[in-house]
């Protein structure tokens, strides 16, 4: 498939929050500049990021976002990197990718260059395998297959919505383990992709992430964080609980595994552990919460299942802390400003529109 | 870890189903030798079975069966591989090794030899983590760890009672797929273990397997193959589908990934779409019932969960086939034969017994 695989330029965009690094972009240029960048600004509004020649973007601020959403724009974290869902929302494009500005280009064990971007298309592209497990990991890869005794009923799979790639060198941890293992890397390499099974939780990190927008983007919200709110760094974590739920009710597929990109820095310990303290206690109550999360049939599209999530959020989390009243709203204001920026035909579209 | 691995000689046996091949055992001897072997002879008991010097070993054949079983013997199957499991029930080990004879030492992408047995010991130690799911795989890996994102209060794991093993070279595939591609050889090396999450299925393989007979023997049941009845290579999928059903009700694990072995030999495809072809479309119905299968609270041990379980095919599967009474009726006398002969200590007791 490799040889194959479609770059899918018109219908792509790459999602980065702010770029505090020129070298980034120089490192991904060979693999990103055939595509268009959303750049969401993630503070001040007032200092200019510098995007080098030769790449087509769009550049949002602070200042943008309230014009554009109006008092909407509430639902949209500030000085926090959960800013760049604002990108998904604003975006035209069938795929998004996103990836931070502290992940560069990794070598596979061959030392060849990793196009991250390839590796997502594909298993994007590729269906998902939610209802059975495959001890060979993905059966649509080169070289794969369906094992002895999955069922042939299953083997179609089901539309893939997200790709979650991993990293490489800095390894994805919470404060705690980063000031118990400051110096851990990643260095294994993990030749495989596969589905997270139906009914299965998993921790999705918006560090090297692909989704099908239309399939799924408006579950994409990545919540309240950052200036004025008590928690940070449960950005990607409350989207990717949200995102599994809605997904294994409505049929879509997640997988993770490859690509890797190369984690570079590690954030702050200290920093990070004042953001995530208050998650660290709060994910005990909140991952029961989605795992027992239940959706009804009449939820037929992403918003409308996000609007009775949110419902639920609201009944049953306010009391771990107001927080969540608070969240509950914005995911509605998230859905309505998402509505008005992507009038009707977006939701819960079957991925069989043509390139 | 792995300078530390217990080899744990005087705890586990290495269960074979007949052994065709004297190369077998000699490629293994390294590995092999510190244990004690037990060969379950599968066809005529006439012929003897070479086992090369210097190995500790019990052989069965068909009449040792029937002798120690008496009309119990009923349960295990005859010319056919799923005997195997007469041998899991003579063990008194804690742990047990099976491994077909077609199956010999792979290696690793530096070109070292896999110490297969050292890997399967190595998950059968370390916990399982079947409630949420880590993007790096076994967290409990060298230089691995939990990801951001994933609840401290599920980080101790629970026991592991299974290692899914995997193979190079000849995939496990069904016969149509072998007749479709009866060239393809997985050549991927996936340098990862991964625990089996809760409520998912998975094509339990035997031959490569490893598994703690204290918590999880009585499950190991390999049905009714070969010689009578109408159909084969379902052995290890029925005990497969059994055993996660009851995992998952008693809070056990089960990893699938390393350790690799290098599987010779493809069967013959003909002799297989033979045997499997029933069990090509029942499985469309036995999956969705194991699937749907909850056991009440009262089944504590193993046995029970087992009993409840033939009731629930009895019941259930009965109108697929009258075949399924048949084995509903042969789990019962496998659990009556394993309290025999390993009277009541064993049952689901928890794996703090020392070495």
């Amino acid at each position: 498939m490799a040889a194959g695989t479609p770059l899918l330029k018109d219908e792509l965009d790459i999602v980065i929050p702010t770029i505090r690094n020129l070298d980034f972009l120089e490192m991904w240029r060979p693999f990103f500049q055939p595509y268009h960048l959303i750049i969401v600004q993630d503070g001040d509004p007032s200092k200019t990021v510098k995007v080098p020649e030769g790449f087509d973007f769009e550049l949002y601020n602070r200042n943008d976002i309230n014009k554009i959403l109006g008092p909407k724009a509430s639902c949209i974290s500030f000085k926090d990197s959960a800013c760049r869902c604002f990108g998904y929302m604003v975006s035209k494009k069938k795929y998004i990718f996103t990836i931070d500005d502290d992940c560069f280009v990794a070598k596979d064990p061959s030392g060849k260059d990793i196009n991250a971007l390839e590796q997502h298309i594909k298993n994007l592209l590729s269906p998902s395998t939610p209802y059975f497990f495959n001890t060979l990991y993905d059966p649509y890869a080169e070289g794969a297959d369906f094992v002895r005794g999955y069922p042939f009923s299953l083997r179609e799979g089901v539309p893939t919505a997200v790709s979650h790639g991993l990293w490489l060198n800095i390894p994805d941890y919470d404060a705690p383990t980063q000031l118990v293992k400051p110096s851990e890397r990643n260095t294994r390499y993990v030749n495989a992709v596969l589905t997270i099974p139906k009914g299965t939780l998993f921790p999705m990190c918006g560090m090297n992430l692909a989704f099908n927008r239309e399939l799924i983007g408006p579950a994409m919200y990545f919540g309240l964080m950052g200036d004025g709110q008590p928690i940070g760094r449960y950005d990607d974590m409350w989207a990717g609980w949200c995102t599994k739920v809605i997904c294994d009710h409505l049929g879509l597929g997640i997988k993770t595994g490859l690509p890797y990109i190369w984690h570079s820095k590690a954030s702050n310990p200290f920093v990070n552990l004042k953001k995530e303290y208050k998650g660290i206690f709060w994910q005990e109550e909140i991952i029961p919460f989605f795992q027992s999360a239940t959706l009804p049939k009449d939820c037929t599209t992403v918003q409308k299942c996000y609007i009775e999530l949110s419902k639920q959020v609201k009944e049953k989390l306010a009391n771990v802390d107001p927080y969540f009243t608070k969240l509950a709203d914005a995911m509605v204001t998230w859905i309505e400003a998402w509505d008005e920026l992507n009038p009707a035909k977006d939701s819960a579209k079957l991925p069989n529109g043509s390139a």
